[in-house]
């Protein structure tokens, strides 16, 4: 199966579009859990008990892991084992090396650590992302325009009569022979999230920057959707995570992931 | 002192530009020394032993500690601890993500590893790399064209009138205001290396690129310095770290390193 096909499948399962960041925060963990390594991965597996039947996907950003220390591995690996292999878990170190080095990160976060996906930056070109395409089940979300305010620095100038964010995905259509590339625009840039839908009609698009960042839900389901709503995939991080900080945390997280799972569906 | 006054200290001290690429890989150690995270720890040290007078940095690929899965962030620990304080240490990660999350891995590379540089990647802009600057003694290697053939994919499109990679670079300029930023450019440009030598005249440029990826090592030399033949920070890795697969892997590196150290100051 490819991984299109896994997006595709886990999604119509789950009735779901919500990918949920495990962007946990040591320093923001409910007081009663303490503030360790071992409190982050208890605080993990209460949250994945508590809303894996309600997302498509698993987002962990890898800073949160390394910043650690050396415990960050064990702690991210032991959160993955605690996934359910149905649900898709997404590595967001944003990695992007020559190929030799890019070998080196496919087999880390593919290999050791069992990601299904990861997310991948661009600026060093094809041989920095093919050892990560490699396996067709296995997934890369490409950076294209990503929501922070930085974005326009870059990603925006027009090459030629176009962003560049625009050849980016326009190289990720001719780079996706294994169906197994998707892309990165944030909700904050709702046009042009429309627009990259039109450009790469059947590819997964993951849509960080709803909630905290300002992007709004319904144009992000709406342009974020291939035909018959699948294929957008939702991130939320610290609106779930951090619904509550008492020790109601992972039923709160479960209510927030309800609520959101629905507003999407309504949008779709 | 600034990044850029510890880059010229160090290489005056040293009488080097020579930076040692410890791109340690298990697979490829001295047979005597097994294949354990352990064996690299051991090799690293013994290189570091053997050349640290020869070199005025150290370049850590993280993607290859990585890849020794939980074992490897405390290998990377152990080898920064055993470099010694003047000479300059890089994480070559060539992280960037938003905000936030940029603030973690400076964090983690900066604060908890103790790196006194790190590479990024550029495409996020400028709130993904801020959070690395803030320190004026501490360094960014921003990339700007790197040695890679997939280089040309994104790096050299036109921007208006100028590739992107120079683009990059006239904006690092602009946020140099701590003088603590420095610029990638593969030594398989060499043209093109001389004109960013041009638009950024007192940065340093980290060099890679030469031996098996084919730079010309003379060109890098003279056309990556800085007046006064400083600031340019040729690096190398296998050629020096695997010069000799024997027991007397660590003269055999001493070895070429000295022959290097030598060559390039032939072309200062």
């Amino acid at each position: 199966m490819t991984f299109q096909q896994r997006i595709r499948t886990v999604q119509q399962k789950s009735n779901s579009l919500l990918c949920i960041g495990l962007d946990t925060d040591a320093k923001l963990l409910p007081r009663h859990l303490g503030r360790s390594a071992d409190a982050v991965l208890s605080f993990n597996r209460r949250i994945i008990d508590a809303t894996h039947d309600l997302a498509c996907a698993y987002k962990l950003n890898l800073a949160f892991y390394e910043s650690l220390g050396e415990k960050g591995w064990r702690v991210m690996e032991k959160t993955l084992e605690h996934i359910p292999r149905g649900v898709i878990t997404v590595g967001d170190g944003k990695r992007g090396d020559i190929g030799n080095t890019a070998e080196r990160y496919a087999q880390a976060l593919f290999s050791e650590l069992g990601f299904d996906a990861v997310t991948v930056n661009p600026y060093m070109g094809y041989d920095s992302v093919e050892p990560f395409l490699r396996d067709k089940s296995k997934g890369v979300f490409l950076l294209a325009l990503t929501s922070n305010p930085g974005s326009k620095d870059f990603q925006r100038l027009n090459v030629g009569s176009r962003p560049l964010y625009e050849r980016v995905v326009q190289t990720a259509v001719k780079w996706n022979t294994k169906k197994n590339i998707g892309l990165v625009v944030g909700a904050t840039h709702p046009r042009e999230l429309q627009r990259v839908r039109t450009l790469a009609p059947d590819m997964p698009i993951l849509i960080p920057g709803i909630g905290k960042q300002g992007g709004d839900l319904k144009s992000a389901v709406q342009y974020g959707c291939a035909k018959k709503g699948y294929l957008a995939v939702i991130n939320a991080s610290r609106s779930i995570i951090y619904a509550s900080r008492g020790k109601d945390f992972a039923q709160a997280a479960r209510q927030e992931a309800m609520k959101l799972r629905e507003e999407i569906n309504r949008h779709r």
